[in-house]
C-alpha cells in the first residue's frame, strides 16, 4: 500500500467534545494509518507524495453502524405506516423477493453502487435471511471498497412464510453454508450473525445461534427497544426476561461474550442500559429511522454521558436515504423536541457531539478508526463546499457545520479513501 | 406570452387528502393558466408547441410561506441556540451588515441565484429594516422569474440599534420611500409589510404602520407564537392583550382586513386559534426551524381539521436551506412526534396533506396557484429521478413520494415554469 500526504482544511474529533478544525494543513498516511496532522509538513515525510485538496475539506469518513441493504429498494416509499404494520405491508414483502438471485444482483448492485459514491466508509449491514443472496451482497460491497459487517438475517416467526428460516436445523445449515463460503474470501467484508429481532426469532433458534456466534467468533448486531408495540409484544413473548435485551444476553449476543451493536435503544429501561453499559453494547442511533415509523425519541444525551458507546445509523429504509450527515442533524433536532417535550434534564445534542458519533464513536466497533488521530485506520472523505457560496468570511468550523447542515453529501464526495487506500467514488 | 402543452408524468393535488397521479399526461397552458390535465390530447390543442419531457415527473412548483433572504448567508450554523439567543448571536449581527449596499448585493445575489435553481415558485420573503437592500432584493428577485411577496422589516425595539428604525417617524418614512420605489415597478414582485415580531415592535409603530398598510391595501407577514421564552416576553410587553395574535388582530394584521401570513404558530391558545380560523389568516408552518430552534412541533394536524390555511415555509436561516421537499418530510416527521409524545389524539399528518400544503395550501395565498386543475396559474417544475435507479416496478405515485423523501431537489430542478413562463433553473 502506498504512503502519501493529503493536504487541505481538515477536521476530525479528538473527543465528544472537541472537533480539531486545521486549515490548510496535512495528513500523513503511512500502511493505511494516519501518522498525525500537521500544520507544517515535518521533514521526514517530504519525499511522499502529495495530494493537495486546495480549500476543499478533509474529514474522517461516516460510519454507518446500521443499514438494510434489501430496503434500499423501496427508500422514501410507505411511510405512512409503524413499525409492525411497515415491515408487514413494506418490508417483508420486499425482502422475499431476495430468493431470486437475478432480483439480488440488480437491488444490490445499486445499493452497492450507491454507498460506493456516498461519505460512509464503514457500514454494518442486514442483508435477508438468504444466505446465497447475502455472498452476493459481500462480493459487490467487497468491490466498493468499503470496509463493512454484512450479515445473514436470521428469523424463524412472525413474517410471511418465505421469509422465515424452514426450521432451527435448516437456519443452522444455511448459516454455516454462507460462513463457510466468505471464509478468508474477503478483504474488507465481514460476517455479523444477525439475529432480526426478538419478535423474529424463537428461543431454539437463539440457542443454536449462539453455538455458531462462538465457533465463528462472530460480532452480533440486532434491534432493541425500538417501538412500543414491538417492546410489548417481546414483553407477552419472553415473559421471564426482565427486559428486552435480557434474553439476547441469556444467549451471549449483548456485548459479554461478542462485540455487539444494537439499533435504536428508544425504549430501554433503567436495567437495560445499565446492563449496556456494563457491557460495552454499541447503540446504533437512527433519528430518522425512529421519526419515520413514529417509534420516539432515544435518550442518547443521556447514553452519552453514561459512557455509552453510541454511533450513528441510516436504517435504510426505516431511514429514508444512506446519508449520515442528515443522520448527524436529524440526531440534533430529535434531542432538542426530546429536551423541550419529554425531559429538560437532557440538554440538546451539540454538533461536537453528533460529529463524534458519526467517526469516532461508530468507528470503535471497527478498531481504531473515525478520527485522524495517529495509529488511526485514515478513513478520509474529502468535501468541495463551493457550490454553496457565502459571502462573508468563514471559519473552518462553520464551514464544517454548514456543509454536514446543507447535507453536501447529496452533490457526490470529492474523493474517498479507506484504510488508507483510495476508492472511486463519482 | 406563448400557449404550450407539456407531457410527461403529472401530479396534482386536488385536495388535502388526494394527490392526482396521471402517467404520461398532458397539460395545456393558454395565457398562463392551466387549461386542465389530459390523459389524451383534446384536438382543439394539437397545434400548440408539446415539449415532451419523457419519463420524468411534473409537479406544481414550491410555494414557501417564510423564507428570510439576509439569513441565508448563515444558514446551517450556529444551531445550538434557542431563538431569543439565536436572534442576538446570529441573525441580527449579520442582518446588521445590510446597511451596506455592495455586500447587501452579494449576499442577496447569492440568495436569488439558489432560489432560481430551487424547486420554489413562489415565496414570501423577509428582508431587513433597510429599505434600499430590500429594493435591491426586490430587484433582484424580478430577475428570477420568481412570483414573490417581499417585505421591508419593521422593528424598532430589542435588536442592535443599527438594527432599530430610528424612531416612529423615521420608519414610517423609510416604508413609504421603500414602497414608492417599488410601485408598479415589477411585474412578479410585490410588496408586503412586514413588522418583525411583536417583541421587535413597539405599539405606535404599530399604529403608524397600520395607516400606511390601509392607504397601499398590503397583505402582511410577520411571526406568531413560536417559542416559549418569546411568547412570555409577549404577554409581559402587552398585558392588556388575550392572546399574542389579539395584538395584530388590534391593528389590522391579523386577515380581518389584509391577507396575512403568520408563521409558527406552534404555541397558540385557544383563542388565538379561533381567531385565526375566523379570519382567514395563513399559517406558514416550518417544522425544521421549530425543531433547530428547539421551539417545539406546531399542532398542524388539528389546523387542518379545522379548515385554517396552512402552508409550508423553509424559514432560512431558522429552517437550514430552502427546499419544501425538505419541509414536506420534515412536517410528516414532527407529526409523528407529536402524535407520540404530545397528543395521540391527532394522528400524524400524510403525504397527501404535506404536498397540499407545500402546492395548493400556500399557494392560495397567491391567488389560484398550486394545482393543475383549470384555470390555475401555472406553476410546474419537472423532476429527473433516473439518478436515483431503482430495481423494481414503481406506480406514479411511489416515484413522487420518493422524489420528495430522497431530497432531489437537491441535485437540480430539470425545468421550471412560473405563471406559463419558462424560467432558467440550471
Amino acid at each position: 500500500m502506498g504512503d502519501f500526504v493529503l493536504k487541505g482544511n481538515i477536521c476530525y474529533s479528538v473527543s465528544k467534545t472537541e472537533i480539531k478544525a486545521c486549515p490548510h494543513s496535512y495528513i500523513v498516511c503511512m500502511d493505511g494509518k494516519s501518522c498525525g496532522v500537521f500544520e507544517k509538513l515535518p521533514q521526514q515525510y517530504e519525499s511522499l507524495p502529495l495530494i493537495d485538496y486546495g480549500n476543499r475539506l478533509i474529514i474522517p469518513g461516516m460510519v454507518d453502524l446500521h443499514i438494510h441493504a434489501p430496503q434500499y429498494a423501496f427508500r422514501g416509499m410507505g411511510m405512512d405506516l409503524e413499525l409492525m404494520g411497515w415491515l408487514q405491508e413494506q418490508a417483508f414483502p420486499e425482502e422475499v423477493k431476495y430468493e431470486d438471485l437475478d432480483y439480488a444482483c440488480d437491488a444490490y448492485s445499486i445499493f452497492a453502487e450507491q454507498m460506493r459514491k456516498s461519505a460512509t466508509t464503514r457500514a454494518c449491514i442486514f442483508a435477508t435471511r438468504h444466505w446465497k443472496a447475502t455472498v452476493l451482497l459481500m462480493n459487490l460491497m467487497e468491490e466498493t471498497g468499503l470496509i463493512t459487517y454484512v450479515g445473514k438475517v436470521n428469523m424463524d416467526r412472525q413474517a410471511p412464510q418465505e421469509l422465515c428460516e424452514e426450521d432451527v436445523e435448516q437456519a443452522i445449515l444455511d448459516t454455516r453454508k454462507w460462513l463457510e463460503k466468505n471464509r478468508g474470501k474477503y478483504r474488507n467484508t465481514m460476517p455479523i450473525l444477525t439475529p432480526r429481532f426478538l419478535p423474529g426469532c424463537s428461543e431454539p433458534l437463539l440457542e443454536k445461534l449462539q453455538e455458531v456466534r462462538k465457533e465463528y467468533d462472530l460480532p452480533v448486531q440486532s434491534h432493541l427497544s425500538e417501538n412500543p408495540e414491538e417492546v410489548e409484544s417481546v414483553k407477552k413473548l419472553f415473559p421471564n426476561a426482565g427486559f428486552y435485551g435480557d434474553t439476547y444476553h441469556k444467549y451471549g449476543f449483548f456485548g459479554n461474550d461478542a462485540k455487539t451493536i444494537m439499533a435504536h435503544c428508544v425504549w430501554s429501561t433503567e436495567e437495560e442500559v445499565e446492563c449496556m453499559r456494563g457491557n460495552g453494547v454499541f447503540v446504533a442511533h437512527c433519528p430518522a429511522s425512529n421519526m419515520n415509523l413514529a417509534s420516539g425519541i432515544a435518550p442518547i444525551k443521556r447514553y452519552l454521558e453514561l459512557g455509552i458507546k453510541v454511533g450513528l445509523g441510516s436504517d435504510v429504509a426505516g431511514g429514508q436515504n444512506e446519508s449520515i450527515f442528515r443522520a448527524m442533524t436529524d440526531a440534533i433536532q430529535v434531542s432538542k423536541l426530546y429536551w423541550r417535550y419529554v425531559d429538560s434534564a437532557w440538554k440538546p445534542l451539540t454538533f461536537e457531539e453528533v460529529f463524534y458519533m458519526a467517526t469516532k464513536g461508530g468507528g470503535e466497533f471497527f478498531g481504531k478508526v473515525g478520527s485522524f488521530e495517529e495509529g488511526y485506520e485514515l478513513d478520509a472523505i474529502v468535501l468541495d463546499d463551493s457550490m454553496q457560496p457565502y459571502p462573508q468570511e468563514l471559519s473552518l468550523r462553520q464551514r464544517l457545520e454548514r456543509s454536514i447542515y446543507l447535507s453536501i453529501d447529496l452533490n457526490g464526495i470529492y474523493a474517498k479513501y479507506v484504510a488508507g487506500k483510495k476508492v472511486k467514488c463519482s
